[in-house]
């Protein structure tokens, strides 16, 4: 069993950059005429979703090391959308890309250990365990501390899985609670200390644990703090492009080769075909927006950040 | 359209209890015998809790104002338990239940929204919008601050809907950051001022808003405390029964009225059956002891705290 740091970083060596294709999709911002194909109804919507999703994972499958799905823009649709998710998640990992849910799940006890056995681990059936979900990793919220984190952090380590743990988001009100300032240090940090203590038994070959952190790109003396508080430590950065995060902002995420974090990138990829001057360059062919976004933002990075050593080629200014 | 926390408390008032039936189904906590009339797939499995649930809630569709379904024990089953979770809820919201969905989810600006459009509102299909989710309220986490929790109060808000927001949980590490001190108080009460003020401008005419909060049993200072804290904020409070809280521990969550609180009750409803006496007393009625423990757990709660004065004739010793 390979574990999911190592797997997640040799992808990330691998393809030469250390980007994340966020997939959001919402009826409304599918290109025209998308959603005109499909029935009225939920299900047609759903499957519109679906079929949008695979249609991005097909452009950039070979581009990228990873890709997150935003589950709540499918749960709108219910189950049928639910079911859009699971169709697309299959589609990613077929295509040997690591596969983030974004589902900020979190619970105690046994809820928690179910949602764990959703995403990461295996569900009985008959006289059987089997996978529900082809899913590498989760997002999961830390507020209700151990007792939520320890039973995905288990079934990770069977399962060869990981899990990121929001500590510091890249939301404006992320201040409101998570800089509290607690003897002397904002809440965010004893945060990292329970994430550093969950991350330390469950180190990969690479040096990083299956343990991540999501740490937001729009803060990014936070951003440095935390990535020196928590070496070893994946970080799956948010924030990049629409929500005004820079490459110089997420520089610290990296170590010093270039690994140690993913940045994701949503709407700025999925929906680059309505950037302004994107209707010039590419027509209707809105897959090759997607592609020429995912170009551009790996060679900004290169640019800007370590993840310039992944591949030496495109980091000389 | 009739406000959420005036329809939660004429519920509550009909019925004459504050109890809220939480639905947890797990495959080997079903009744003998129930598992084993289903197909051995995923899809059996999710039928089979679906239509565990739905008997659970015709056992108590007149008993009790509201149940709780907890979607990770669904969503272990993938876009087939999504289903079943769905059916379930459209049944007890037939059935005149207030329905809980206790997904505890999380997440910022538009995303945050989604969440909202699919639990409490309304989703885009074609030239309409449609509900997708027969759901009355949803439990939310805070930790994304303002950003994540002002998509959910809008939407609630203009459909009728409610929300309970985590602020002081019933498991053991909560402590570990909900208790962490922030200029002499702890985080959790730091969050309950945050709710206050979401809460306050969205009241009904019984005086309680459609912002509620999770508070746990276990905890009966905290419990009391956040009362005073939160007048006017409807309080769904887990930890009953199998968590260790009494009818004692719950007491202080409740108005004089016996109002502003629901005490949710899981595995010590629906699996009673499983109790050592169980099945002396009711044999193979499964829902027979269902029955019997929501009338149990109606007497306790009357005996013990101010929702005696619901139903006076259940309240004397």
């Amino acid at each position: 069993m390979v574990h999911f740091a190592d797997a997640l970083f040799e992808a990330v060596g691998r393809v030469g950059n250390p980007i994340c294709v966020g997939i959001d999709p919402r009826p409304e911002d599918l290109p025209p005429g998308f959603l005109g194909r499909y029935p009225g109804d939920r299900s047609g919507v759903a499957q519109a979703l679906g079929d949008f999703g695979a249609a991005v994972i097909e452009a950039v499958g070979s581009l990228v090391p990873a890709v997150k799905f935003q589950a709540a823009f499918y749960e709108v649709y219910g189950p049928e959308g639910f079911l859009a998710l699971h169709q697309t998640a299959r589609k990613a990992r077929d295509l040997g890309l690591i596969v983030i849910m974004d589902g900020k799940r979190n619970d105690i006890g046994s809820t928690a250990e179910a949602y764990a056995k959703a995403y990461l681990g295996r569900a009985a059936v008959g006289d059987r365990f089997e996978p529900s979900w082809s899913v590498d990793a989760l997002t999961v919220n830390p507020y209700l501390g151990s007792d939520g984190i320890a039973p995905f952090v288990r079934v990770a380590a069977e399962e060869g899985k990981g899990l990121f743990i929001l500590d510091r988001t890249s939301n404006a009100s992320a201040r409101e609670f998570q800089d509290l300032v607690v003897d002397g240090r904002p809440l965010y940090r004893h945060v990292a200390d329970r994430i550093a203590d969950w991350a330390a038994p469950h180190r990969g070959e690479s040096g990083y644990s299956l343990v991540g952190a999501v740490v937001g790109a729009t803060y990014p003396a936070e951003l440095l703090e935390l990535r020196r508080a928590l070496p070893g430590v994946p970080f799956l950065v948010p924030g990049y492009g629409a929500q005004g995060g820079t490459a110089a902002d997420v520089a610290p995420a990296f170590d010093p080769q270039g690994l140690g974090a993913l940045v994701n990138n949503s709407r700025g990829i999925t929906f680059a075909y309505g950037k302004p001057d994107a209707r010039d360059r590419f027509g209707d062919d809105w897959q090759a927006a997607v592609v020429a976004a995912v170009g551009a933002m790996a060679y900004d990075l290169a640019q800007h950040t370590p993840a310039g050593r992944l591949r030496p080629d495109q980091a000389d200014g």
